[in-house]
Parts: structure tokens; sequence; C-alpha cells
């Protein structure tokens, strides 16, 4: 692939999300590629649906956190564990497409379609993470907790990272997700009354 | 709707299984219709698509489950929150389908359609309980990782219930997880060599 690659691809996911604004179900492929001024089969060379489209970075996620697992320290926590690995996906989010995130997710939430496509990535880097996590065999750790904090701590990062009111960095609104996540997981075993509340967002 | 008609669902979902046993792709709601020795328009009173014949109880585990929050006592800690919900959900289980269920399984398993089908149902019931727990305003509680906790723990009790290996009744197994569970939470700020894995699959 030529150096013209980044530009078409970032072109056909901004055509995309123009067009999936005015409607997701009466956008075509093709329509977005005119847009984006390039061919329909230049837009499935990039993409195997229009779903596809706006899923971009998710590949790249699931990479870093697998990579992150196999280099953490053999006796780390699992805590820091989580924190390594959430490093690794913050890694991905480009500051210079905050916006666009914002207005992609607001499409995703709107429509089902998407909002599937959405689980299945979600779901799929968690399997990833969680066969990482036992190639590595940490003992007295058990995969499943940590990917499902993980899974926690990563989305909790991005929905404040895409809101338009919290203008810090990625990496600062991270600290504050996973400081307030031990926080909420020591508290398991109190009652109300004790401190620990995370972002109520879905 | 007249007494025969949890036979006749029933009927539907035995017949889907067995036809999806052979091809879920090729099988259509008029030959599972046929099958069961009813309708089309009788399975489409019943199931709004081919896909949701096998999703049966997950409105009813859903409904349980947020009652539970809604009952359960202003004082509880968060992990007996999680005990009360799994206790909730996993009543839902049929002991006499056990089997039926395993089979269920495997065809879901098989199938991107039908896995997309069974998250889009988990995230369903994720999102009421998190709204039930907010509802209740437990302060002091995360939402969100009472949340996930519930989501393990009833995921994994689920799955050693269907594994024909496991004989135990499903109480014994839910009881098994949240103990692992409990000490997989409290080792997540210990190194390796601490205990507590849960079961390992997704």
């Amino acid at each position: 692939m030529g150096r013209w690659e980044p530009d078409t691809r970032e072109r056909l996911q901004n055509a995309a999300l123009e067009l999936f604004e005015r409607g997701y179900d009466t956008t075509t492929a093709a329509q977005i590629a005119e847009r984006a001024g390039t061919s329909k089969s230049t837009f499935f060379r990039h993409f195997a649906d229009k779903r596809e489209v706006l899923f971009v970075g998710t590949g790249e996620m699931a990479d870093r956190a697998v990579a992150a697992v196999a280099e953490a320290a053999p006796g780390i926590t699992a805590f820091d564990l989580v924190d390594v690995v959430l490093q690794a996906i913050i890694g991905v989010f480009d500051p210079g497409r905050r916006t666009w995130y914002g207005r992609r997710q607001a499409v995703v939430d709107r429509n089902p379609e998407l909002r599937e496509r959405d689980l299945i990535k979600r779901q799929t880097q968690n399997e990833a993470i969680a066969t990482a996590l036992r190639d590595k065999g940490l003992d007295g750790i058990s995969p499943d907790v940590v990917v499902a904090l993980i899974g926690l701590a990563s989305h909790a990062t991005y929905t404040r990272w895409i809101e338009a009111s919290d203008e810090r960095d990625v990496a600062a609104l991270a600290a504050d997700v996973l400081a307030e996540l031990r926080t909420a997981v020591t508290a398991l075993n109190q009652g109300p009354s004790a401190n620990g509340t995370l972002p109520e967002r879905g």
C-alpha cells in the first residue's frame, strides 16, 4: 500500500460519519466512496462493510494490549497489570480526533447495527487479552477478573475522553479511572457509606 | 394466551435447535414451525425472528435481577449484592432443560449471528441491572463494578452448569464461583502466588 493510504482511509471515515449523521440505514458504501472522492472498490479494499468504517483502531488496541501482557513483569500484581494494559490501549487514542470520536459515538449509540458491532469488537478484544493472560500463565491472577476490570477501565476512560466537558488529556483521565476502580474494588466487602464510585455511563 | 402456549413455545424451541444443529443459516422460521407442527404465524407470535427462539428466559433473568436489587437491604455490601442478584438469575435456569442449554450453547458458539444476539442480550441485562443499582442509590457502591462482577459470576455459573462433566446443581456451582470470585478480587493487589483463579472460559 502506498503513502496515500492513510489519507484515503481517513477521508472515507470522515465521509461515512457525515453521511451516517444524516441517516445510517439509508447510506451506502458507494455514497461514502463518492463523498470521499474515491471508488466503491477502494472503499471495500479498506473496509469489509459500511459498519467497519467507524471501528478504527480496534485491532491495534487489541494488539497493543496483548503485547503489554506478554511484556509484563512476572511478579506484577493483577491491578498493576490492569494499569499497564490500560496504558497500552489508550496509546491508540488520537488526540487530534477526539471530536471525531465523540460524534462517532453518538452515531453508534443511535444505531442497533453499530452497537452490535461495537459489542463484538469489545468481546473480541477481551478474548484476545484473556488468551494472552492464560499464555502468560500468571499464577494466582484470574484472567476473567483482570479482563473485566480492563474492559471497565478502558470504557470509562474512553467515555470521559470523548465528553466535550472534560478537556484533560487521556492519561490524566485514565489515572482518575484507575484510582476510582481501586477504591471501588476495595469497597466491595464494605456496606454503603464507604466510597468508591465509578462514572455511571455504560 | 391459552394454556397450550408453553408447550407450543417449547416445541418451537426444540424444533429450532434440532434444525440449527444441522445448519443455522439454511433454516427458516417456516421450517421450524412446520417441524413443531404449527404455523409460521404462530412462530412469529412467539418470537420476533429465528434468532430469538434460542434466547429463552433472558427477559425473565433481567426482571428477577432488577427485582433483587430493588428488594436488597440498604446496608448490604457490594459483594453480597452480587450474591443476591446471582441467586435471582440462576433461579431461571430450568434443571429439566440442562442438556437443551448445553446443545443450544454449542449452536450459539458456532454462529456469529447468534453470538451477536447473545452479546446484546447480556448487555441489555447489564444495563437493566446498572439502572436498578442507580435507582436504588446505594452510596459507596459502584454500579459498574457490581454489574461487571454479576456478569462474570452468572456467565461462569452458566458455563459450568451446561458442562456435561459437572452434575452438581446450579446453586452449588454458583456458591463455588462466588467463593472463587471473592478470592480473585482480594488477590488483585497481590502478585502471583496468591491464589484466586476463576474458570478460564469466555
